[in-house]
């Protein structure tokens, strides 16, 4: 099939205006929010009901050309580039909400739908939809199943496959299937948990039941600034030694909130303190009164310079907007930064901000942290400019040694923004050969030509040449990857 | 390989204090807790160490000779019942418990460790593990995983899969690998999410990290009494509508109750009630109080005959274990008894209900309902006198019947105690041909030779005799299975 015959077969379809190919209609589609790596998609579609994606699968999958799913855009690991001249399917078209059951807690969207619209859409009767990325109020539901998307809530509630109950997903051979279900647990193998998180690579989800939630009785927001970050981080482990479960748990660096404070959320920290904490406690009124308390409690006897309650929900939310902004608000003091995402066991936190600094050192890069602190998942964002030759280079090293110590500690190379084409060749920090050809195997049960999102998430296991290109990485940038403990990553617990 | 080889090639590997092959022996082995199945193991070893397991599995897996994992042996279903004259691999002397790390929330534990022992070694430094099967004085955690058990408490806690953060496993192959992450969500695909629920057709778990929990400052426990069903399922909606979650929300009827109170329960259940409701609530003490008084407050608006909150400890403790009893009460007004398992949506209970009093009448079977109303999860326990001809024919078809009323309405087959052999044919009843194609070629990634616990979970797709025999049992049982609605019970949400 040539290229003419792929746009009019396309065509017939979508129609013309849902079927992009010109080359300046493409440009825009040749990332997501993973900059540092970009290509060309062969066209864009745009479908608006699921057998329309069928359809569109189904030719392409008949064909053997290479595709893939987009929702907003806003993934931060590069889970939408067409690294293989994909047909890229847009979901955005797809942004319906379906149906609310209340009384069983049930809503059914669209995989376009935005995760804010959502929560909006339910609000007026007090509900919610728990999961809630910095980027919610762009980021769809579809792209947050893809990337099983965190968020400074799922401290208490869980991450997107928490919130998931079934779906209605085009497989990448076109065929529609049902997995999940609305009420009761996984029956059978869990189909659903192994789609929800695995990037696009097995099919398209066009229709999405998600659990809603109501909206606490009360909450209550708290701040609280230290000298050092090794106060604030025992301040985390007490409180959840406390017994008590905050919604999120937040912490920023010194270097995160001047990016902060010079944009325009000014929330005026202090320029000398080390570390601000932001805990949420919801639920019943008398419950979080009690929380709260205990949390100011548990700040003061870990030296906090200065605590205080939320007065309002003006300043509630500008605390809150000052955190999701963190990551845009690097702008302000760097021309580029990539954001990272590893998770740590949250007692190695000290030791693992050390590490930082000291690559940050090496490295010759200022790193600022952002995190879920009471799930241990670090957000470092290096900062480098990339008209400065080597820079950026330098920089992806020095994200990847961040990720070895995350591994080398217990812990994962992505908290919530997944692996895409970012962080594949770090999953080999992790996963033996072994383990590599197994997801493979898994993944050819839904995607047998792996023409779904190719090349994401699951590194084809012990090419040579790649091994090698990891070791020479390591190598050319040794003095930040100096001095690693040579463990494996997932314990042994019985060994 | 000879019967004789095989059982001097597995006392080789454990010597003979440890391989069990004696027909005497292998008595208390023809089943587990679903006793209408029998079948004889051809042998049951005794591993102590993951290598092992190993080297047996290794062995069997060589020589093409089926085998399956047991625990306690506590199971409903049938899912350690020898049907292939398996080798059977007890992993009751793998009861250790290897490790606790309390700031990081974790433990790890071998198989078979038992489920309460968990929560008495880390009980004096207050913590617990959550998911409490009935069972779990018995039971062990690694038959809790293979099941994805549930129990009262996981209405707020989640069950199993929700618990279990990594595991060593010896696949069916008899290799040994780490799946999950002590630290952080599933990389990768969830391939943990896939073993846990498997019903042992996947391999062997050889140690499991869970998470461990804080017991929570207070507990309230309410006891609710009512003079009709509907009037409680009222309350239970009214109850999760107005925000709270409680940690367990339990609905025993009149059958149920007069059954415990003929066993060594005294509660003195009214005899003429119709449903009492048992409700927990957990957490800080302000938020309990608070919450314990709105329950309260629901049920007086539901018509409660009586309520009250649990004056200590001792009473607390009365009630639970006269709700944890219910199914061994069973035996006191009838001489045999089958625990269904289904799932509907909590909407839907009273109509639910209504249809198995219809189908208790049509079948001339006394049917005893116990469930967690919370999570719309039923226990419908059918009594039935196996010397009586034709009867226990007549409740199993009783049995699947209420399961299709729970697929028809939107619900699931198994809410905790997994599909084993008792449930495989209504598995049916929500998957297509399809379906079970697809959980099969996921199942042959890890067990390609089928050789691992064979002929549970996932039915043969499109076994001519199989579905003509299920044909058969729904012609004869014509007026249990009669006004059925024809649904497929997986929604279809976007179509």
């Amino acid at each position: 099939m040539t290229h003419d015959e792929l746009i009019m077969a396309l065509e017939n379809i979508l129609g013309q205006q849902r079927v992009l190919h010109r080359e300046h209609q493409l440009l825009a589609y040749e990332c997501d929010g993973y900059v540092a790596q970009k290509a060309r998609p062969r066209a864009v579609v745009f479908p608006e009901t699921t057998d329309e994606v069928a359809s569109i699968v189904k030719l392409l999958h008949e064909h053997k050309i290479p595709f893939l799913p987009r929702g907003a855009g806003t993934g931060l690991s590069g889970g939408a580039t067409a690294l293989n001249g994909e047909v890229i399917i847009s979901l955005v078209k797809m942004d319906k909400f379906l149906s609310v059951d209340y009384e069983n807690m049930r809503a059914v969207v669209q995989p376009g739908h935005i995760n804010l619209q959502l929560t909006r859409k339910i609000a007026p009767q007090n509900w919610y939809y728990a999961p809630d990325p910095s980027s919610q109020s762009a980021c769809t539901i579809g792209g947050n199943l893809a990337e099983n998307a965190g968020g400074s809530h799922c401290l208490k509630y869980g991450v997107t496959t928490n919130h998931i109950v079934a779906a209605e997903v085009v497989l990448p051979t076109g065929e529609i299937v049902n997995v999940g279900s609305p009420f009761g647990d996984a029956l059978g193998y869990d189909v659903l948990g192994l789609i929800v998180g695995s990037e696009g690579t097995m099919g398209i989800a066009t229709a999405i039941t998600v659990r809603i939630l109501q909206k606490p009785e009360a909450v209550k927001t708290i701040m609280a600034m230290y000298d050092n970050v090794s106060d604030a981080s025992d301040t985390v482990s007490d409180v959840i030694a406390a017994g008590i479960i905050p919604a999120a748990m937040e912490m920023m660096d010194q270097l995160a909130m001047q990016a902060v404070d010079k944009s325009n959320y000014h929330v005026g920290y202090p320029t000398d303190i080390d570390a601000v904490l932001l805990i949420e406690v919801d639920g019943l009124r008398a419950g979080v009164e009690e929380s709260a308390e205990l949390i100011v409690e548990i700040c003061r006897k870990h030296n906090v310079r200065s605590v205080q309650v939320a007065g309002s929900d003006a300043e509630r939310s500008l605390w809150w907007s000052s955190r999701k902004m963190a990551f845009g608000a690097m702008g302000r003091i760097s021309p580029d930064y990539i954001v990272q995402d590893g998770v740590i066991p949250r007692t190695r936190l000290t030791e693992v901000l050390t590490r930082i600094s000291e690559i940050s050192r090496e490295s010759g890069l200022r790193i600022a942290n952002v995190f879920h602190a009471g799930d241990g998942n670090l957000h470092p964002l290096i900062c480098y400019d990339s008209r400065v030759p080597g820079e950026t280079e330098r920089a992806v090293a020095a994200g990847s040694a961040i990720l070895k110590v995350c591994a080398d500690v217990g812990g994962s190379i992505t908290g919530e923004h997944g692996v895409g084409v970012e962080k594949i060749e770090e999953m080999r920090f992790v996963f033996s050969d072994a383990d590599l050809s197994a997801q493979i195997q898994i993944r050819s049960v839904f995607n047998p030509l792996d023409l779904c999102n190719s090349g994401k998430l699951i590194p084809k296991p012990g090419r040579c040449a790649e091994v090698r290109q990891a070791k020479r990485i390591i190598e050319q940038h040794a003095e930040i990857f100096d001095g690693f403990q040579e463990q494996t990553m997932i314990a042994s617990p019985g060994k």
